[in-house]
């Protein structure tokens, strides 16, 4: 396909920060949960390559915060989640898939705990806030449910830290992985986490106050002009390169997240009430397919995303792109395991691809 | 903004018919559940002049058929819908808005009746699966939930009916307004419907077998050539003269029924478990906007979607274009209703603005 232009409309929703994002030459945009998600500034490799040695400004305001606060907030989210979330601590990020009762994943938000009656799901692109409104409905639970008006700005890159700390002081250097600090700008005290859909490091700032959208991201970029900041936007060759799978492109509701490599983050013995569990439980062992990486020594075009042997489809590619730091082509592909069990490569179009686990590594990727 | 690339990727899924609509010179395309839905191919304009005077081919599959079956579907559907369906009759759709406990709107579906327990939402831009899943979960009923394979193709236009006729046969001639019929394609049984997302008149195929997409197409290229049949898809110009509103644009969960005009579509004194029932029979006649038409005699520019009359948002515009027809500027907003009754023109920009109904008329445009 040649680029094709996105038409864009009120119903794909601009953010606070679109005006900046739009200044600062945003070339690509993606649709995530109904609203504008950046992609490509200068191009995916340029990015690719800055986001790895800098500091890059994100409008992930894309990441919805779904709110359920009430009595019965705590029953309501762990029923949608098999994850145990009984020892999260307040401000502390979980990874937790959402699974439907026959164990499909609905989405994979980080949850964060505000406190015992209040939480948040991050989400990824699926509309969950009316999975979670039909359940409260339909179990009578005690809970209101909103998408709330928060919109998360990501600071990512090996500098990300330096400028976080020039913008919102030292406070924020001791913040651990996946948890926050409610830490102040112009006077309005807002959540910022050690968190970001990038390996190379950063924090997620949960703006609460639109009208602070413009006065924050031109102050990271006037603190930052000498950590070469620039705006970037979750990256394709890096996401790739780290394993990080992606909702909707990787897995969606008909994969379990055994199949998907999540079973570290669901408790298959905890005492909970997820509605997925019974479910879970009984698949263990029995899922059919895996997600796992592939890698080419050269370019490739998939004319497919299905690989087929003989007569069956063995794999099926969901992300891919040229690594130029590995120099293999790489993939994500959601492989059959009676393949897996007794093979180690691939061929497709005439080339070998070698399969490995995730995240791909140089000597992985050998 | 400028014109900006969409990154497509696998999570913006493509349909049997993308192929096709590459080929015939898609320019841009909007997202729509998650799927591409094209926007343009030759220029809005030109588009729109065709679909006024031929006949067009589009790719609608983004409407999503939710299919809800078991013993429990027609309770699962009366409760997520204020209008009556008792008296629906097999392969007859309805325009039923879709309610929330507090009246918000959540998809404006055509729902479909296909048996008495089986049922399809044809839905607008929402994942309607959550909620109809996590309700079926909560009450406790036994029904099946899915995203069923179906394909939706669109032919529109004044020469539409001709070239159906060509492709499904004369039976198809006297399929009323928002009626269908199984009608045969290659051997294969699928439904066809008086209806579409225009004012222009046709029908929409619901392909049933994803293998004949591209045979489809073509034979409705091929039958179609003396019709100057074109790629086409749902226009803006003709959906704004139209007064067809678009859920995401002009509508959200933040409204209900009564601001959007969809009055006529739901049962207030009906005997039936519709969830939103009890909290819309208390807010007849307390609602505070209502959904209007503006015409401006010359093209405008609206700088913000919010219009301001003194220290207060009078009106909201959701969707606006110069129409070629009307030689007016006509715009959907969403206006208080203490306003509207002491007013009959906005001003915006300095520019007066006729305050109408919809659809636009000729002569409510002056």
């Amino acid at each position: 396909m040649n680029d094709k232009i996105l038409s864009i409309s009120r119903r794909l929703r601009s953010t606070p920060f679109t005006r900046r994002v739009e200044a600062a030459g945003v070339k690509a945009y993606t649709v995530y949960n109904h609203m504008l998600l950046p992609t490509i500034f200068e191009s995916v490799e340029d990015d690719y390559w800055h986001l790895c040695e800098h500091a890059q400004v994100w409008d992930v305001s894309c990441q919805r915060q779904i709110a359920v606060k009430g009595p019965d907030s705590q029953r309501l989210v762990q029923m949608m989640t098999p994850r145990d979330i009984r020892r999260a601590v307040p401000g502390q990020g979980l990874y937790a898939p959402l699974c439907a009762g026959n164990g499909g994943i609905l989405n994979d938000p980080i949850l964060i705990k505000i406190s015992a009656d209040h939480w948040w799901f991050s989400i990824a692109d699926s509309d969950i806030k009316l999975w979670a409104s039909g359940l409260a409905s339909g179990y009578g639970l005690n809970v209101e449910i909103i998408e709330a008006d928060i919109w998360p700005l990501a600071v990512q890159g090996p500098k990300a830290e330096e400028l976080i700390v020039r913008v919102f002081g030292e406070e924020a250097r001791d913040i651990r992985f996946f948890r926050s600090k409610m830490l102040d700008f112009r006077g309005r005290r807002m959540m910022v986490a050690r968190s970001g859909y990038s390996k190379q490091g950063g924090f997620e700032i949960y703006l609460n106050d639109s009208d602070l959208a413009e006065p924050l991201w031109d102050e990271l970029f006037e603190m930052g002009r000498d950590l070469n900041v620039k705006a970037g936007a979750p990256n394709l060759i890096e996401r790739i390169e780290s394993g990080l799978i992606s909702y909707g492109n990787d897995i969606t509701d008909e994969h379990n997240p055994f199949e998907c490599g999540l079973d570290t983050y669901i408790d298959l013995d905890a005492d909970i009430e997820a509605l997925s569990l019974p479910t879970l439980r009984a698949l263990v062992g029995k899922h059919a397919n895996q997600l796992v990486g592939l890698s080419f020594d050269q370019p490739m075009e998939f004319h497919s995303s299905e690989v087929i042997l003989g007569n069956r489809v063995i794999a099926n590619i969901s992300s891919q792109v040229w690594s130029p730091r590995f120099r293999k082509h790489l993939a994500l592909a959601m492989v059959k395991r009676d393949y897996l069990a007794s093979h180690s490569e691939v061929e497709i179009n005439g080339q070998q691809g070698r399969i490995t686990d995730l995240p791909f590594t140089h000597s992985a990727t050998g």
